[in-house]
């Protein structure tokens, strides 16, 4: 999803010409849940159903697809931006009564974002990879990066989104989402991976194109992956997030060199 | 901000060490205003008082410091994690009691996050820098990006921060901040001209470490910002955004080239 656009390129030296450049397209999507707003989270268009399933499996909401009893594009709006930005989920049973009492309710797709204090921000993940046996090389790690590079379409021609893969144990990949929010680039991958009813998602391995942050961290840890890894750096709080988990967690995935900074017992050579 | 943490290096060939790695510091930072809980951020911890200024302001919550009755950091929590991580803030007057009833209560530093519905995406700024007269020349941009990373110190470190600075229309660097999140570092750097009395920040420059989006584009309109750079790529929002503030929106400010993406009438070679 890129628009075109007429910029001015200007060069210190004073050269100046018009051409025409590609934008990553960002726009909002407002999530509804039995007619009532959720969370807005501004996206790339495209995936926008796994989009909504992932963030409500990420922030603990649904536990699977089963309770998802309908997802549709809702039309408002769309006459003045020309875009469809709202979807609406229906949940089975009890749940759409119980959300507004909910403290992520209003919430958005950045992890801890909308949550109004500090005890709001840990979920608890239905899933434990503490026991999880997989292992993985750092071979088979190495190659990532370049797989998910090689499915990325919009990367190439803007230098403006975010990627993520998940692969299973052998490194193959799965399924691979961009977006220019990079919370939202996980919650399409983990969206995709409900809809496909493969939760918990043991042995797998999901890649960020770039720094694991708490809140990625925690939506692997949700969608129980035992592996995260990521292109550049790790924060403190990821590092510690995943300790706590029993996940691995692996930094500066780059060429032939990487990083474990938790976990690293599941990193060994084939 | 960093910590110091041993970590596994390997390599495809087979090879293992392991190393000190410095991480980049990430905390959430909740902010209470009139001692309720308003927003919960992940930040890098420092300037915890700009940021929650700026909070307030690029939010619509507060119109500048005057607002602002005394911040101070509460205690609560710090003796579990041993950080400082709530900010309580006591604003004059009737603002307070006006809080609950707006619909970015609950809402966080990302621009749009804990926002509902999609109504309430545009804040509306209380500045209008359509009539901004500040020209900048190429020569002057093209310095930026080097006189902000001259600012860093983490970056170098750790290679996994945002930063954000904020420049005069001679290129001048007024404050320069990092966090975790970008949003967060305009925050902080938009907050301490709040705390600074230097509001509607007119005829400045802020620069983004990456890309440009919708959210960091409004965050600078609500400060009054007419011209705002980035690194890397704009989003289209953030293009069409900048055109209906008639602000100038500069990407790929890189080396001795740039794209100007809106307001090209300000950029104007000395």
């Amino acid at each position: 999803m890129t628009a075109r656009r007429r910029v001015r390129q200007l060069t210190t030296a004073g050269e100046a010409r018009w051409l025409s450049d590609e934008l990553s397209v960002e726009e909002p999507l407002e999530i509804r849940v039995g007619g009532r707003p959720l969370s807005v989270t501004m996206r790339t268009p495209g995936a926008d159903f796994d989009l909504a399933a992932g963030f409500l499996l990420t922030e603990g909401i649904i536990a699977g697809a089963d309770e998802i009893a309908g997802m549709r594009m809702c039309p408002h709006g769309a006459e003045t931006s020309g875009q469809l930005n709202i979807v609406e989920v229906s949940l089975r049973g009890h749940r759409e009564r119980a959300l507004p009492e909910r403290n992520f309710f209003m919430t958005s797709s950045c992890g801890v974002c909308g949550k109004a204090s500090i005890d709001a921000v840990r979920s608890r993940s239905r899933f434990d990879v503490r026991d999880d046996p997989v292992t993985v090389s750092p071979r088979v790690l190495g190659a990532l990066p370049g797989r998910l590079r090689e499915a990325q379409r919009v990367f190439g021609r803007t230098g403006g989104v975010h990627a993520a893969g998940l692969f299973d144990a052998a490194g193959e990949l799965l399924c691979a989402r961009e977006d220019v929010g990079r919370h939202n680039a996980f919650d399409k991958v983990i969206g995709w991976a409900v809809t496909q009813r493969r939760l918990p998602l043991s042995s797998h391995i999901i890649l960020a194109s770039g720094r694991a942050s708490f809140e990625l961290t925690q939506k692997a840890s949700m969608a129980g992956i035992p592996v995260l890894a990521a292109v550049s750096a790790p924060s403190s709080l990821a590092v510690q997030l995943a300790e706590e988990r029993g996940m691995t967690l692996v930094g500066f995935l780059r060429g032939e060199q990487m990083n474990v900074y938790a976990g690293h017992g599941r990193v060994v050579a084939a």
